[in-house]
């Protein structure tokens, strides 16, 4: 099974997935991406079941364990669906989004994004890079098919003197007279976040402020402690003074949304952070916007 | 031998340190110091060394090995000086610098830094946390003994509604019509140098451009590849496009100092990176200088 599954990995982004990394959004990429939830998901129905200990209001959190006794990170109950057919899984990564509404489509990707990263947790020992990978081919697989352009990952650093290039995050160019867009992808932030708000400072620097609409895009923010419980570990206070000292992000999507982040939307500097299922219904606001929110 | 250097460490930072952590200036901290490098310094000199590949032009590396076969991070062979006595320790470590050169100084903080790093990198598993807590202890006696002020861990960040503190590295208040001072300590910076002009972007931000002089000190950027070779991991590219974008940091000073990184002096945005043993002979321009570098 092991095996199995990490050749489905390779084929999407490993030496045998070159295709999907250079051309992110095709149906090609589509495919890959559907083996992989599918196969890692035939596996976690093998696997057993564990209740977690909840400390997050409203939220309840089981854990994967295997055959040999490994634990998976915890899952939100809520967002992980068992009934999900090929079909239906496809409809979602495929970007045919007619009829569905942001709920549904965030417990799609959650299930999808969750299957393989608790896969890699009972399989393999400490990989924390592979889950990291496959969750940024996931999302940038959706943002680039509804934005219609693949992304790139450095940029040229405008100087008087020399030419440099940097490695960035994903940035899409859209063409003239659309914004860019700057699309950090995390499977958690922590105490790491401030170099989102950073390298969109950059950017502003480089290119004039809110050229490139950030987006950043997050799995989850659980933490699972030792005796068994999930906390979510969140700092809202420090994005605030993200947002207004350094720069400005458009959107902060997450599958597995924390409250405390949500209501920094109700107070100065209004940070929009939301399920990842709305974006699918705003694309034209990070296409087109300016510096307006 | 675990066991002593461990309560050393605890006397210093632990449960018993507290008297060091609360006044870090202190000739009792200076003391506290002393015992845990003496210490780790007696263990190491009971381990075996084995020399390193290096593939940092211009330096000789070596690593400690213990009687159970685990190695150390790498040892700068010219930095590292076996025949220091307690009393030359102390000197250094009490800031009394008459008639000492910088590079005299920084040989000596290189090898304090380094000997509790190696003998923690011996004695535990996989421990990370200690030697950075040790090494920020070390370099923040040396430098709240130069300014002649201890420092903060948070400040208060001035909004129009709510009062909200946030954590930091450690700050300075130099009193009325001086600089105050941001000064993170890392053991080594790589992808998450970022961070540092990042908080600092926030303290100029909040309280005006250069009111809070940022100076970086890193104890060495060195790699210990599997077989047994050494190389530097240095992107000064990024960290001319964050002193060029984000904010400007004032000083970085290095123990183990990258040729790389002292090169950006000669070119745009001119960014000082230098000796730490430097730090002691300008001090005046920390404290007072204004905008100017």
């Amino acid at each position: 099974m092991a095996s199995n599954i990490e050749s489905l990995y390779d084929a999407l982004v490993g030496k045998a997935g070159a295709a999907a990394v250079k051309d992110m959004k095709s149906d090609d990429t589509t495919d890959r991406l559907a083996n992989l939830v599918v196969g890692s998901r035939t596996y976690l129905n093998g696997c057993s079941r564990i209740d977690l200990e909840s400390k997050v209001p409203d939220k309840e959190y089981f854990m994967f364990k295997s055959a040999a006794g490994k634990t998976s990170r915890p899952v939100n109950l809520d967002l992980y669906d068992d009934d999900l057919t090929r079909d239906d899984i496809e409809q979602v990564l495929e970007c045919d989004i007619d009829g569905l509404t942001p709920e549904y489509i965030t417990k799609v990707i959650y299930s999808c994004a969750i299957s393989y990263c608790c896969s890699a947790d009972l399989l393999k020992s400490s990989d924390q890079k592979t889950p990291g990978t496959y969750f940024e081919m996931l999302i940038g697989h959706l943002v680039s098919r509804m934005l219609g352009v693949n992304p790139e990952r450095q940029i040229t650093v405008p100087t008087l003197d020399e030419k440099i290039t940097l490695p960035t995050d994903f940035v899409f160019d859209l063409g003239p007279d659309k914004n860019r867009v700057h699309l950090p992808i995390k499977t958690s932030t922590r105490e790491r976040v401030v170099q989102v708000w950073a390298h969109q400072r950059v950017l502003d620097g480089m290119h004039g402020v809110a050229r490139f609409k950030g987006v950043l895009a997050v799995l989850a923010e659980t933490n699972k402690q030792k005796e068994k419980s999930v906390t979510e570990v969140c700092l809202p206070n420090q994005w605030m003074a993200y947002q207004m000292y350094i720069a400005q992000m458009f959107r902060v999507y997450y599958l597995d949304l924390p409250e405390k982040y949500v209501a920094l939307k109700d107070r100065y500097p209004f940070i929009q952070v939301k399920q990842f299922g709305d974006f699918f219904f705003e694309v034209d606001k990070i296409e087109k916007s300016g510096l307006a929110t």
